[in-house]
């Protein structure tokens, strides 16, 4: 079967985050900011899901759980869930994963609130680098954990992990450093981690006593030619990296509320168990089933157009946005853009969010969503139909250059 | 149109917690106890969901949302959300709630233990009576806050509060109680609180500087000629009562995870927005919104259902387990069932469920689950077709007759 990415499809009415939620999530401090378009003439390139149905399979098992009637308290119980999960993990990330160290969590996020003072102490410390994804900030400050940054390196497009200073972070004596929070694909600049990479990370944590939580739910979306590695299956002797993965990403069910943890450390999961009894919706759990059993054609195709529509941003950018520069990610369906050039002319424009807002209803994240190690970069959400993309490029462009 | 609960829905490979997750539960530290029952043999009247298909309007209102496609990043956006929920309050309880007040969970269990350590301090008291909901006093313990009890007094089959006992708690210069958590109406004892024991208890928690949270979760569930109201709408000019609500029980949408709290207090609800930001399944806010605003002849009929099948299990009671003590609750599908009198010639009866579950194949809640004060009792759920009551009854008696 051929999907259709090309379809526009209306999301007013939807409880969308990404079309109603915009405002209070992108500028919070700021709710009298006028933004001169409707609703409807506002293209949204913000927040990371996706504007395609999700998988059509995927809509039908829900369909056809709903044929079954009642919708009351659930969990995933279905043996055949986990034999699903396990021959993806092998069949996509030649990762054999055990379903013993398996528990549910209604959202990654989630996962870190909860793992963060799980496995650090009050006075222990969080090290994540970045630029990052905000939450995994507030994944300490909601514990009061100290949360310390190490910037990645720019190396041409491409971003590297500071090995010398996150060694240096980690060895300190002044630190007491617990937890690394890994983002693998990362998020925002794309990077698809080597093994390489993954070993001397993990080498330097594991040694020093430092836990790996490894956010993988970006695996699945794989630029062309690229491979994921879950970290945790370079090193299958070590029960200090705790791996968090979901179908959200991957089938654009966000929705769903129902994420993936595997913790290895039997006590911390017993510990884990013993806190947290979660439910699902039985809906979540048999799309989030039937996306694994029944998707992977339509991933496939999926990555294709995401491919494509990359691609095409980049040629748009090299003939609209000159000075900008953008390197094709290696995974992920964001774009992370380098503005820093357009600063010098337009020194007026204080957020590049406010700005392509205001002068190009176009909905982008800027450096005030990623911590730091940011400036001047925006991230372009290309999950969205073709048309779309091309449109809010040119808008952007023009408001950019006039 | 005419709902049919005498229906038979099969709930076997539904990832069902009745069907599939009652040995875990009911009976977590026995997990090698022989029941003698295959799956499909086992009655199952434990965990408080329905064996009734959800309202149908639900699911049509989820099948339409299906047909919106993208199943991305939710919160309730609907401006009509509010206002069919202010429909519901106003007209089932004459409360009308300000929705500005309104924030959501994904459980009232979740909101329980979210709340119990933003009101409390470490070295602060909650104070429940008993027989209580066992995640009343798991709030408790979750965030270390200490949990004291107040036993319910039985006067005939009339389960009243202790004011004086819980006068003296709440005065007693040793304690330092700062909450009280309110079931309302009553689990397991299905009363519906009367406006004078509502106005004692708020007049004394509110002098006294004690929180009130408020579960009024079984507040459709209501036997015939009986009212709820809030304890809120009682104490209109307080902002020290949080309401616990949600379309979960009253429409057999447990597994929707989406439930409403009403906090008033705004220093409260603002450190709660800060600290926890959910979002929900599309699903189930649609499926939320027509519950409350098409599901009102269902739940009707589904009321009567439950009165005739509570009248009937006292004619089956009477009949067959004459030395048992049983009162028609005033609310919920609950019957709260004392079989101290089996005692002394049974003496060799461990435990209820693990009695009824080894000799009748019926899986049935007792004391061990309701923290304390509920010796000899058994909670049944009697939301089920009523053959399905009956056949329950019958291979109860038999086994306790025998």
């Amino acid at each position: 079967m051929i999907y259709d990415f090309d379809e526009i499809i209306d999301r007013a009415g939807t409880n969308s985050l990404t079309y109603d939620g915009w405002k209070a999530y992108l500028f919070p401090n700021d709710p009298d900011l006028n933004i001169p378009y409707a609703d409807h003439e506002l293209i949204r390139l913000w927040v990371a899901d996706m504007a395609f149905s999700s998988p059509p399979p995927v809509l039908d098992a829900i369909r056809a759980r709903l044929d079954q009637k009642i919708l009351g308290y659930s969990k995933i119980y279905d043996s055949h869930y986990g034999e699903v999960l396990q021959r993806w993990f092998a069949a996509n990330y030649d990762w054999n994963i055990n379903t013993e160290e398996l528990v549910s969590a209604p959202g990654i996020v989630t996962a870190l609130y909860r793992l963060v003072p799980l496995l650090a102490k009050a006075d222990e410390q969080v090290l994540i680098t970045t630029p990052s994804y905000g939450p995994f900030k507030k994944a300490g400050d909601q514990s009061g954990r100290e949360v310390l940054c190490s910037s990645l390196l720019k190396n041409g497009g491409r971003y590297e992990m500071d090995f010398a200073d996150i060694k240096q972070q980690i060895m300190n004596p002044a630190n007491r450093i617990r937890i690394f929070i890994l983002c693998h694909p990362y998020n925002p600049t794309g990077r698809v981690w080597t093994v390489d990479e993954l070993t001397e990370l993990g080498k330097l944590c594991l040694a020093n006593d430092v836990w790996i939580i490894s956010d993988e739910v970006h695996s699945d979306l794989l630029r062309a030619g690229q491979k994921h590695v879950p970290i945790a299956a370079l090193f299958p002797d070590s029960d200090r990296i705790i791996t968090c993965s979901a179908a959200s990403k991957s089938f654009n069910l966000a929705g769903n509320m129902l994420s993936h943890v595997f913790i290895k450390h039997t006590a911390m999961r017993t510990q884990w168990k013993r806190l947290y009894n979660d439910y699902h919706s039985p809906l979540s759990i048999v799309a989030t089933q039937a996306a694994y059993e029944h998707g992977a054609e339509w991933l496939k195709q999926l990555n294709q157009y995401i491919d494509n529509n990359l691609n095409f941003l980049k040629e748009l950018i090299t003939e609209h946005l000159p000075k900008a520069h953008f390197s094709i990610p290696e995974a992920t369906y964001l774009a992370w853009i380098d503005l820093s050039d357009y600063v010098p002319q337009r020194k007026e424009i204080a957020r590049w969010s406010v700005f392509f807002a205001q002068n190009a209803g176009v909905l982008i994240e800027d450096e005030a969503v990623f911590v730091s190690n940011a400036a001047g970069h925006i991230r372009i959400n290309v999950a969205c139909p073709r048309n779309i993309l091309h449109e809010a490029l040119v808008r952007m462009a023009k408001a950019l250059n006039h």
